[in-house]
């Protein structure tokens, strides 16, 4: 048992899928040609590069211009709000939600620091942005609406095809973090009325260090790094052709058994639920029960603190978080779970469980054998916690 | 003889190094976890970039804190001169030279727009900037100077200490994009008085889509992506582990082998060099004849056109460029080429060959068999062009 892994921490990063490692493989000394040189090798890389965009511009119902390569979730995203942001102006209004990611409050946050204004709206206990809020929110120079398709840290999923309807009637451009969705839910950007959608590789089997904006044709947006004006000016530097293969691959396998993925995670995220449950009744799940990734286990226990129970969930070889792996070295409850509210007595005592397509029921069994025990220990020796088995 | 395929274009991109592929593997599906997750995944992830980390800065022969990872060499190039530039101030003036990269050049230009001023120094006919030019352009409101260390096209390498040391005496920031120096040049940036180095990994035998920056402790430095604040805040988005692990290994063979890889490149760029001229002595030599970098081989042939020569060397399966493979796709000559005033029945037939230790002396027999008729044949069909055998 002590050299046993068990990775539930899927929503951190996943590891590369063997198709997806097989797919890149032969650009790295093989066909390994800038895609920018006019000869044979470059030529080469060019059509990879190509057939990449193609790929996903049909996963996404877009056109392959529409897509740009970028080297991670985190650009995509600050490509996407800074640049539709400046350019429709030195100054705008923008609106987004008070759970999201680091990447767009962080970059709103940088916009306002340069002259923008921002409109942060609240969530429902549940973690649902309401799109009445949203539509009230709109100025006459609101500039750009950023709200994630799916919560990094506790699952839920918004509304974003009410959210995208209100955008559009207004003429706004709206952008999605679909970071944590790519992986569980559907891209088509024209079902999901979103202007433009952030992804990353490594959260659906690709490498770290590769992600993706979609930004319609006709959203004027400004570039955030100047060069050689590669990806149609939008994003200069030599195009990293082996993880762009290999992104493309990934949503591929990702969306192509999106069915099979989420049937998986459901009996298993449902197993984790009622087995912590009916062992710690006193425990809250974190986020809507049912409107939430279906690999998404988030929950509080009374009266201890995260950092111990990983501890303890580590020592067993169980790989769980807190929250956002961005935010991993804190000790300060994130801005999510202080956004949804919950009591103080639980909100240092959450932990995230992210299962995937490779773990099995074994796993959740074992962190079964595991996670109360340790959760009753941890709560016996609380001050906090008045009474434990 | 048809299947044959000889590279020299080592300065658009490099094969990914086997040792460096061998290093990186371990990172995409075993050791695949998040370095900001606390668990044991996340920790042997984390050692792997410390160790990276630590090798680049024993290299550079700076403080591991000194070394940010990017995501390619546009990129540190952009954090370097908006990051220090944005960091002094909303506006101010920056000193470079007529023939950087358009990394460097279309970056500053970005600056301009934004209220910046920009001094462009220009170049002797051999590339070379004069640093009392550099001195004599130092205003008050100077915030950065940035010069290449080696340019990208023409492979002169510039006087870097002196210009260091004219910075250093003023006070002022000096970057210098050294992405075309990583394989032949010492990179020690106290010998260099640089204050800012930036590095690409795949002109060096790492992937496509990773690079460096080191910035001197103590220069501030604004960040130009916002996020989960990874390299100690200064570049944000989840670390690309096997690419960082990748370029570490590449620069440590890079530079271990340096003196052979010089000695061999010197050798084939001098059979290449005498090859041409003897065979058509109406042939100019761009850049500095002996302050280039030994595996550039940059010449100008009279009255025809570089995309002619280039296609005629494809279809006998030698890669070669007209200059910077970002700019292949144009007609225009290069700024660089103007720069220096190459005269304009030369300017457009200007070929670069760039070699590599993959490449042998019977690759250059080869290419010399093919260049000279295939230039003497296009010379004979050039209106602009007297006699020719």
């Amino acid at each position: 048992m002590e050299s046993r892994l068990v990775y539930m921490d899927h929503a951190a990063t996943t590891p590369v899928h063997p198709k997806v490692l097989e797919a890149m493989m032969p650009y790295f000394n093989q066909e390994y040609g800038n895609p920018n040189s006019v000869h044979s090798l470059g030529r080469s890389a060019r059509e990879a590069v190509d057939r990449a965009r193609e790929t996903v511009a049909q996963i996404l119902n877009c056109q392959s211009q529409e897509i740009v390569f970028t080297s991670c979730g985190t650009e995509s995203i600050n490509l996407a709000i800074k640049g539709i942001a400046k350019a429709r102006g030195k100054t705008g209004h923008i609106i987004t939600s008070a759970i999201e990611h680091h990447a767009v409050l962080h970059t709103i946050e940088q916009l306002e620091r340069e002259g923008y204004t921002a409109t942060i709206l609240p969530v429902s206990p549940d973690g649902l942005v309401d799109p009445d809020d949203v539509r009230n929110a709109i100025r006459p120079d609101t500039v750009v609406i950023s709200i994630g398709y799916a919560n990094n840290e506790i699952g839920t999923i918004q509304p974003i095809r009410e959210i995208g309807s209100i955008a559009r009637e207004a003429g706004i451009p709206f952008h999605t973090d679909a970071v944590q969705a790519a992986g569980s839910l559907s891209l088509n950007v024209e079902e999901l009325q979103v202007d433009a959608l952030s992804l990353s590789g490594h959260k659906f089997n690709a490498p770290k260090g590769v992600g993706i904006l979609y930004i319609r044709s006709g959203i004027p947006l400004e570039p955030q790094m100047q060069g050689g004006g590669q990806e149609s000016g939008r994003r200069s530097g030599t195009e990293n052709v082996p993880y762009i293969v290999g992104i493309a691959e990934a949503l591929r396998l990702a969306q192509e058994n999106l069915e099979a993925h989420n049937e998986h995670c459901i009996s298993l995220r449902e197993k984790l639920f009622e087995g912590i449950l009916s062992e710690l009744p006193d425990t809250r799940v974190n986020g809507h029960r049912t409107q939430r990734l279906p690999n998404n286990a988030h929950v509080a226990f009374r009266g201890i603190e995260a950092q111990s129970i990983l501890m303890g969930l580590d020592l067993k070889g169980i790989c769980a978080s807190s929250g956002s792996a961005c935010h991993s070295a804190s000790i300060e409850p994130s801005h999510v779970l202080k956004a949804i509210g919950v009591p103080s007595e639980y909100i240092y005592g959450s932990v995230r469980l992210t299962v995937g397509i490779d773990n099995s029921q074994e796993d959740v069994s074992y962190v079964l054998e595991v996670l109360p025990s340790l959760v009753r220990r941890l709560q016996s020796l609380s001050p906090l916690v008045e009474s434990a088995s």
